[in-house]
């Protein structure tokens, strides 16, 4: 993915080329492929994937792949350039140490932030692929909805695994492990799905497909039961507030804005959302755009998650989540409905 | 695991802190647990970790836990040591960049090394638990030789999905994700698990659960079919070298004396045998020993993988592999029988 545009920054940055060293996503970014292990060398000409013996060679458009059958410093010790880019924010100090001693001439700047920028504005074909990981999810979702009243699902982990054959079934892989979270252990965001039996709550389900590399994030909470009224008033306000943060998206609104917006719709409730109103995503179930960054404002063609959550520790956790991509316009990708959805027990 | 040891260390190598950064999987090794985020500080008298309020607070023992209510920086902020260990295996750039400003009159001494060699040698806790991970992994594939011949398996990801299944449904996590690699595609080592149906050849599966943060590793070969006497001949070749060199495990032999026992042992097979003979394993699924290094030699106490293969590219793969404990004498914890199996057509 826009290894021209990467390419162009290099000329214009004067740099000689970049290096990107393994794990680094970056590499999946460009090459649109998981090696088991690789380096990634992009010039303002060419790019050259340095790949070991364990994996297949892959065919790919404008990116040379080359199979290191030495050690790898011996794979690249004929590279001879003066100014590196390196991507600080995953090299890590053991690597860099050994890319001075390789090239001890060369000058090494770091372009995490452009690979950052690169990476917040999608293209067309990364939309594609997020829009199609967002239907696998939402389909693993109306599946679960069918299933449950089966009552064949017992525990928390039971719903959990369902949802992750269903989409892996679709031919997807998992964007990250899904949380499956009933009652006061939804009260706790990232609570570790267990064996805990399916009762009378809330039942926080977060979870995402993973397709040809790009990852789709989705919360969605049902109730097991009969909700009381107040239960049902909660669940309507946190709808509201998620529904209102996406009606406000527009090019040019910091993030910031959006997260203030809906705290304040949440009152008294917004002591209990203890986490931020989303993120970008895309090869990474997390990256840019960052809300927690005052400066950062929607811009065309990203990719992101709303997803506001109240916490009551001890007693419950809800949490809305839909990825959306804003162009000159919004969609919402999790077709999934929002509307509180019970179960009988 | 080992925290005392590790708090002598920096006592004696007069060291006041390490600092141990997200996604260091040191922390996971000290804590026994694993954090969405967080980090470790460890002094020669005391050990805190750092983490947000998204994740449950763990029990720990001989670990205090701090909920970290604003940024990271403010919450280690009033820490002030002079000699801090990092670990710059794991350590970026960006996040060394951010401690030198947070503590800019520290001096930062790499601890990468002690902490490798405190994982090399196992306690008998975590023997107990790479045991469990092996039990499940070879019962899974047990599992898998009763249902392949029901016939209800089409695909390499059919066998994937089943033994993946399996093991979850034992209470395990995956090490790492399955490889089902049937006739030429496991020709590739790390071949990924495709949906090319099951037929006449070589089947490789190679997995692994976790086990309270602890992996195993078994690689076992069946075949689909009726094997010729030539593929019997080179699978049996394979065994009996694979089987010589758990025989030749002993204290201070180097592992690279066993790798080339091995290769020798295949003769003009040894050229397509193209990675290492093995790796250590614990709380991930490659660590010390490294086999690569020519200085490593067997202690007592280690974990480690045997796992020769021979790989023809275009026709076929082969491989076998256990999980092994070297304490006074050898023990093999993959306890799955590594006699050729076939499964009729």
């Amino acid at each position: 993915m826009k290894l021209r545009e990467f390419q162009y920054y290099l000329k214009e940055k004067n740099l000689d080329a970049a290096f990107l060293v393994h794990p680094d996503i970056n590499i999946t970014y460009f090459t649109q492929y998981l090696p088991s292990f690789a380096f990634l060398l992009i010039t303002p000409k060419k790019a050259e994937l340095y790949l070991t013996s364990l994996d297949k060679k892959p065919q790919l458009s404008h990116i040379t792949t080359k199979i290191m059958t030495k050690h790898w410093k011996k794979a690249v010790a004929n590279t001879h350039y003066r100014r590196f880019g390196i991507n600080k924010e995953s090299l890590t100090i053991a690597y860099f140490t050994q890319l001075k001693k390789l090239w001890p001439k060369a000058r090494f700047v770091d372009v995490s932030h452009q690979l950052e920028e690169l990476r917040r504005r999608k293209t067309t074909l990364e939309i594609e692929k997020i829009q199609r990981a967002c239907s696998i999810t939402s389909r693993a979702m109306a599946e679960l909805l069918r299933e449950l009243p089966k009552r064949n699902l017992k525990t928390e982990q039971d719903v959990a695994f369902f949802l992750e054959k269903n989409i892996r079934d679709q031919g997807a892989e998992l964007a990250f492990p899904t949380i499956a979270a009933l009652g006061r252990n939804a009260a706790v965001p990232h609570h570790k799905t267990s064996t805990a039996p399916l009762k009378r709550g809330f039942l926080v389900l977060d979870f995402g497909a993973k397709y040809q590399y790009y990852c789709a994030d989705m919360t969605r909470t049902i109730f097991i039961g009969t909700p009381t009224l107040q239960e049902k008033k909660l669940y309507q306000l946190l709808l509201r507030s998620q529904q209102e943060a996406i009606q406000s998206l527009a090019k040019g609104i910091p993030f910031q804005q959006l997260d203030a917006q809906v705290r304040q719709r949440l009152g008294k409730y917004s002591h209990y959302f203890t986490h931020s109103l989303g993120h970008g995503i895309g090869v990474e179930v997390h990256e840019g755009p960052r809300f927690s960054d005052q400066r950062q404002k929607i811009q065309p063609q990203e990719v992101f998650t709303i997803e506001p959550g109240i916490y009551l520790p001890g007693k419950l956790g809800i949490r809305i989540e839909d990825t959306v991509v804003f162009t000159t316009k919004t969609k919402i990708l999790t077709t999934f409905p929002k509307e509180l959805r019970c179960v009988k027990l």
